[in-house]
């Protein structure tokens, strides 16, 4: 069986957890790349350059436009946000399967370039608890918890345009599920052609 | 999360091992139903009518024909074998994950009448090892076993319709490979449209 890497994106509603569930599954199982961002914007406080992002210039995220070293790139509030296409190739070719957290113009500007990538959505067990979870972050106006939501109105019109839907009511059985999914789709033919043309010559050979 | 079930149609090459993963499958996880083909052939010494098939006269098996009462139905070596639809229903509706082993045509046939049906094929891990399974049986003659190696290299033409492959090399790996398949194919969007539309109705409520 092959073991390419595959190029995982994952989307999601703001206040889903996402960032939680992709931490976890890179810690659990080996087989995991987590892609960092680049972005324009400022760091805020607690954030580390190459962790939770690469912190670049204006500047240089244009040296990268230019010399297409972006997978896929957005402008958001005047800031700039980009994949690093150098760290996603190269841990393709490894065999690991990278995972990327992106919105959804970005995921389809993904499988457009790659159309073997495996695109996953990330959903709360109900719009209740996601009001609460964005609530209970404590951490946010009221203005932008309601702008949060009238995103996910948005972002929900498009889901059907993903391969496979997580619920993460419960972080270790979602962690599962995405496990179990990313495994599964190593198994589609489309993904074991040199193996699938192998046992055809093979079977010719034996007749 | 659905419950509702899903049609698994399983194929692969004669010797591939299909009838005891499918055994196993089935006694290791509580979540499928197996269903069992009607036919017009004669039994086989050990074989008992309702595990291994349904055996039913000819007249029968018309009868059931013209009563719309099979999911799909072929004629091999002026025998009928077909698969009953009250079986294959009910299970679905109780939400049982429906597995029936059937080859190609009729596959491609069930994914005509169910889009949602998911084909799965089995593999041997190369032709020599299929070669050797075939052989080491040991109740066939030499020009079986080229037959169905013949046939083999047909049914592989047909291998980039099916879903998913699975190799099976060792039994219980494969059995977990197949489950996780099944698992992993619950969370398509399409198989959760109901969900999805709740979602986005109480996320406008929740505006």
């Amino acid at each position: 069986m092959n073991r390419k890497g595959i190029l995982v994106v994952v989307s999601g509603f703001s206040g889903a957890g996402k960032g939680t569930l992709m931490k976890k599954l890179v810690q659990e199982y080996d087989n995991y790349a987590l892609s960092i961002s680049a972005t324009t914007r400022t760091p805020r406080p607690g954030e580390e350059n190459g962790r939770e992002y690469f912190f670049v210039t204006r500047e240089e995220f244009e040296k990268r436009i230019a010399d297409d070293a972006l997978v896929e790139y957005a402008c958001y509030c005047d800031n700039y946000y980009g994949t690093p296409r150098d760290y996603v190739e190269q841990h393709l070719e490894q065999g690991h399967d990278v995972i990327l957290e992106i919105e959804i113009q970005g995921a389809l500007k993904i499988k457009g370039k790659y159309p073997d990538a495996l695109l996953l959505f990330v959903m709360p067990p109900s719009a209740a608890e996601l009001h609460r979870r964005l609530s209970g972050r404590g951490t946010e106006t009221k203005e932008v918890i309601e702008q949060r939501l009238h995103r996910a109105v948005q972002e929900a019109q498009g889901i059907e345009k993903y391969d496979y839907i997580v619920i993460n009511d419960d972080l270790d059985t979602c962690v599962e599920e995405l496990h179990g999914i990313i495994t599964a789709a190593h198994n589609t033919p489309l993904r074991n052609e040199e193996f699938i043309e192998k046992m055809r010559m093979e079977l010719e050979g034996e007749e």
